[in-house]
């Protein structure tokens, strides 16, 4: 058998474990009873304000008990320098022990258990040490005695200082979703190849920079939104659903260790005007995680308040005794989600909007209103409901614009037609004349964060048309961007990066004749209407309807240059399908998308429905029953950058370092106490 | 609609077809009824080598007939300077013209065409002008006149000489359809992540220069293996199965216009050594392109005399009354494929290996006598009757060696059992032993392709863990490689360049607990096992089976560092499946693989058949079922390097920037008439 004959390399204290189980873990980053947070690997900006937290576990029950559940009431953390002596984390502080929590929670060992119902229950003991930070570059070892004999040991690595500060500003491009094929696929769409040679290009295919991140989560492959956001800004990695926190075992959405990110950093050391720009509803995770600190994304209305007072902000009702970074607002709050900021049950009935009037925001609806704020003063924009439409909805099947809800001043809800909705470009570039007017008046520095985000939700469900056209919309706004940068004299000291925070299965494999396919009646013959290798042919969405795509001539479409000629050409691209759920395929673009591919049925699975797609062929997918959607992927996402600073981002990386090179090239680390230093004595046991 | 209001931008002049197709086409880049060979946008290496070509057609039928199917006989080519006066071809190339070809073929104009078998006729007249070259860097215009007043224009250009020579010499590997994501779920299984940090990383991760590159074909958007590679060796794009060359009308697999490679290239200029490596049979597209010119890649026989004899060899017994580039056989030639070079009725009975020696070419078979060849001699090197076994039947399945035939000197045919066979890191670091050998001995330079042949040949039938153990093993090369230039003291003066020659569809979008999937009893039950975002989980090839993937412990495998621990953990990744054929899947490594991965049926088409995963959930797949294998994918793919000239590899490109920026690098581009020139009156209107 393969696995004769091996060796232990680098043997690390660990119980055997009976069960060889992963689908479940019992905690994140704590593989044994005694865990850590920041966990073992952990990397950190000189000078980065973090939480500590240490929990000592006892399963009562399982494959694994200890003790009949009951964790030893002495432990302890120590730290130092990596070879150095330990001390015990208060005095290294200066601070007081925090009083101890005690809980428990459950969880099923593996898919087995879970069908038995069959739940192991873990007692905890805990302590968080809030507001600290090490300033020293180098090597650090924390050690937590636990249990008797037992103790968990973390090396953590704190960053060399930067040589010298490379870019004054920075704007951050996320393209949510954004996997390398589909930035192939876009090129497919939005641009002319005459003879394999492409008359235009993509702005990303020429950036300054380039490399590419792996995404991964810090305890398992595949990344949700709001980890992967966190790790682009914070440069620390956690779990899927969380935001610039670790998960903790509470199960509750606030008080769990958290670390600062670099725009909270910039806005500290600098007083950067920060811009946070987004496609999706504000408290979605992305934008989110330019500010916000919680285990569970699903947090919305803490979220909201988060944007406007930092993550010491109560929870609801629930105080927050800890102190934080300052935080007194963005400068630009643009994008959708009006519904999580009116008032309603679950955030008190306060209205959120009034909130930010009240700190003098100016409050825009619309994109008419967007043009004419006043570059002087901060702003807020809520353009939609929910998410913002896609590119294509709003320039092609404007029809759809029906399904999205609009400021009624009437009764300040998101009720009104959508007949005025600004896109990702029409933010971005007021976002910047905003934040520019505003750093420059008191000589600070500016920071953005702007999401496409539905290149992602319209990947999620196999909408790959409207996927693509939010991505071309992506790399037309950083077109745009560099040229209004060079305009305003900002191109040689800002840094522009464009990246994704994960990607999804997917991939061009051929070409689609749509009225072949349309015509046959069985699936296997629909099946031939896909041309693949030489029958690919070339792309038919930069010729108009009814062209022979061979045709050299280079049309310009009605949205201009960089966007298709026509979005339903007889052969389409036929889109790969890794990761989905079943589905019926035409390969053609619908004029209207869909809530979900699926159709529920009484027992909680999904089915595709051959209404989804009437001339389409059957597809099985790969994942569970009880998907409505499919899911992300593996693949590492191109990094591509111009400017200042932008040698830094070249070559593979791992999603932290995004954020970590930003803090290089802003010069965010510090190797004194700076500003801040310790706190003495502030912390009065209270948590 | 949305193709309403767009204008034309830079018109070309086209006939209007009433046809949209294409599906099909009447010939490779070329939309009208006159064909400029090499084709419109065509880029050039100072003083490379190539044929012309013109042909003028008349469709007898179809949806654009001309003239009842007599193109006319007066026709003409006209070359100059762009914006200066042209000159006719002869006059500008001091050369006859040859003599007329006439001839027709036939096509089906789309699929509706195909199914009512209605094929279009057409009529050629053509001419090729061969062995010629143009030497002055800049823009140049072509003008076909035909059909009365009818023109064809096509641009080309002639890339700038290099300011100086950066590297000696060239290692050019190919991970053939390695796609990005293939190589994250490489580092997956090859790697141990800590915490979200890998603690050990793929060589390719640490590359010195990275790119990326566009791998579409000339006239359409998927290649194969050998218009990529064609690409990657030349710098001119083909059509889909051609091989330095372009795919005439002709139907010929002997006579079509061609180009030099950058091998042959360096041969001529430098005398360089040349070495050609893969795991795959010799006469494959990826080694062929080295030095092999035709349009249709199964052309066996004929490749195996081009790689002793070059491009003017016979075809058959079809002498090429032509001049090409002097060429007397590479200096190493190891892989698979000897039974394309043993006496056989299609190539006359002839022993190709007889020939071999005949020129004094050291000759191995085993991987004892591959280590102990003469390094001062030229060396052939076959070590299967087909491809070689991959990675993973060399280390873990060796049973499956049963399937592999090595060489029998007993009767000289490839039937023995494989007892001794070398894997890519072998045969690679023995070339070059071989090459540095002797290109020191005369102060010469060396080029070397070493091809991982089965990343490919496993994921066209869906065999994802065959497909990554030859990427770790290629990786693995890598690594070998620069530690041996390194010692040899040639690490300086060496560019080494990894790159595809195009990608597959492919993702890992979670795990899959193949023990909880094996006991369910329906495909929906089955489907469950799969765990996705946070029940992704680590890497369960990372520990022992049976361990649970959280264990912290790092072991080393049977194989070493940078291969898995175990290929049966409990928890697989589940891997993406864009564009395959309809399969039984049950995500587990198989013992055996297959030849492919469905069954047959009497009408052509391919079923899937539950004997061949009988633990599996059944998944339709994409592709007309008359494929019994997955397809390419457009993706791009990655390129890394590293040495002197590295830094010309950053950024995207397109493919045929891999063999212009080599030819850069090594400074092939000639601006003077050097050692070729111009012929006069060679050519006596033979063809």
């Amino acid at each position: 058998m393969p696995t004769s004959g091996y060796l232990a390399v680098a043997a690390v204290a660990t119980l055997a474990t009976a069960v060889s189980a992963q689908t479940f873990r019992r905690s994140a980053a704590c593989p044994d009873l005694g865990c850590i947070y920041p966990p073992d690997q952990s990397t950190f900006i000189a000078g980065q304000v973090f939480d500590i937290r240490i929990e000592v576990q006892a399963p009562v029950n399982g494959s694994s008990p200890y003790n009949n559940g009951v964790p030893s009431p002495d432990f302890a953390l120590y730290i130092g320098g990596k070879g150095a002596d330990k001390q015990e984390i208060s005095t290294f502080y200066d601070l007081e022990d925090p009083p101890v929590e005690s809980y428990n929670f459950t969880y099923f060992e593996d898919l087995f258990a879970r069908d038995n119902d069959s739940a192991t229950v873990v007692n905890v003991l805990a302590r968080t040490y809030r507001h600290v930070n090490l300033f020293n570059p180098g090597e650090y070892e924390l050690k937590l005695k636990y249990n008797g004999g037992s103790e968990t040991v973390a090396h953590w690595t704190v960053l060399p200082l930067a040589e010298c500060r490379k870019a004054k500003n920075v704007i951050l491009f996320i393209g949510d979703g954004m996997a390398p094929s589909m930035v192939t696929a876009a090129r497919l769409l939005g641009h002319k190849t005459v003879n394999g040679k492409y008359k235009s290009r993509l702005q990303l295919d020429q950036s300054e920079g380039f490399g590419m991140q792996m995404t991964h989560s810090l305890d398992s492959f595949i990344t949700d939104s709001a980890n992967s956001a966190t790790a682009l800004m914070s440069g620390h990695k956690s779990t899927v659903n969380a935001l610039n926190s670790f998960t903790d075992s509470t199960g509750k959405p606030y008080g769990a260790p958290k670390f600062e990110t670099v725009f909270e950093m910039a806005r500290r050391l600098y007083n950067a005007k920060i811009g946070i720009v987004s496609t999706a509803f504000l408290a979605d995770a992305t934008p989110a995680a330019v500010v916000a600190h919680t285990p569970q994304r699903g947090a919305y209305d803490y979220i909201v308040d988060q944007f406007l007072d930092g993550g010491a902000v109560a929870f609801n009702s629930t105080p927050q005794n800890f102190s934080w970074t300052q935080w007194d607002g963005p400068d630009v709050l643009f994008g959708g989600g009006g519904k999580d900021f009116v008032p309603k049950a679950s955030n008190g009935n306060v209205s959120k909007i009034d909130r930010f009037l009240n700190r003098n925001y100016q409050f825009s609806t619309t994109n008419t209103s967007l043009h004419e704020l006043d570059n002087s003063k901060r702003a807020l924009g809520l353009f939609s409901d929910s998410n913002l439409p896609t590119w294509l909805d709003r320039h092609v099947y404007t029809d759809n614009l029906a399904d999205f809800g609009a400021w009624n001043s009437d009764n300040k809800t998101f009720t009104a037609p959508t007949t005025d909705v600004p896109g990702l470009k029409d933010m971005t570039l007021k976002a910047l004349d905003i934040l520019h007017a505003r750093s420059k008046a008191d000589g600070t520095p500016f920071m953005m964060m702007s999401e496409a985000a539905s290149i992602d939700k319209a990947m999620h469900i196999a909408d790959y048309p409207r996927a693509l056209g939010d991505l071309l919309e992506l790399d037309d706004t950083v077109r745009a961007t560099l040229e209004h940068l060079e305009k305003l004299g900002l191109r040689d000291e800002t840094l522009v990066i464009v990246t994704a925070d994960h990607a999804h299965g997917f991939d061009v494999f051929g070409s689609v004749d749509t009225e072949y396919l349309t015509a046959q009646k069985t699936d296997d013959a629909k099946r031939d209407a896909v041309g693949t290798y030489l029958e690919s042919g070339l792309s038919g969405y930069q010729v108009p309807q009814g062209v022979n795509p061979q045709n050299q001539t280079e049309v310009v479409g009605p949205q201009g240059p960089g966007f298709p000629v026509t979005w339903e050409p007889r052969y389409t691209a036929a889109f790969g399908l890794a990761a989905t759920v079943d589905q019926y395929n035409d390969f053609k673009t619908h004029p209207s998308s869909r809530a979900t591919s699926l159709e529920p049925l009484k027992n909680g699975t999904y089915r595709a429905s051959l209404e989804d797609s009437p001339d389409g062929f059957f597809i099985s997918g790969v994942l569970p029953t009880s998907n409505d959607q499919g899911v992300h992927s593996l693949v590492d996402v191109q990094v591509f950058s111009w400017g200042s600073g932008s040698e830094l981002f070249r070559g593979m990386m791992d999603s932290t370092g995004i954020a970590q090179k930003i803090a290089q090239a802003m010069d965010l680390g510090r190797d004194k106490k700076g500003d801040l230093g310790v706190k003495k004595k502030e912390h009065k046991g209270k948590q």
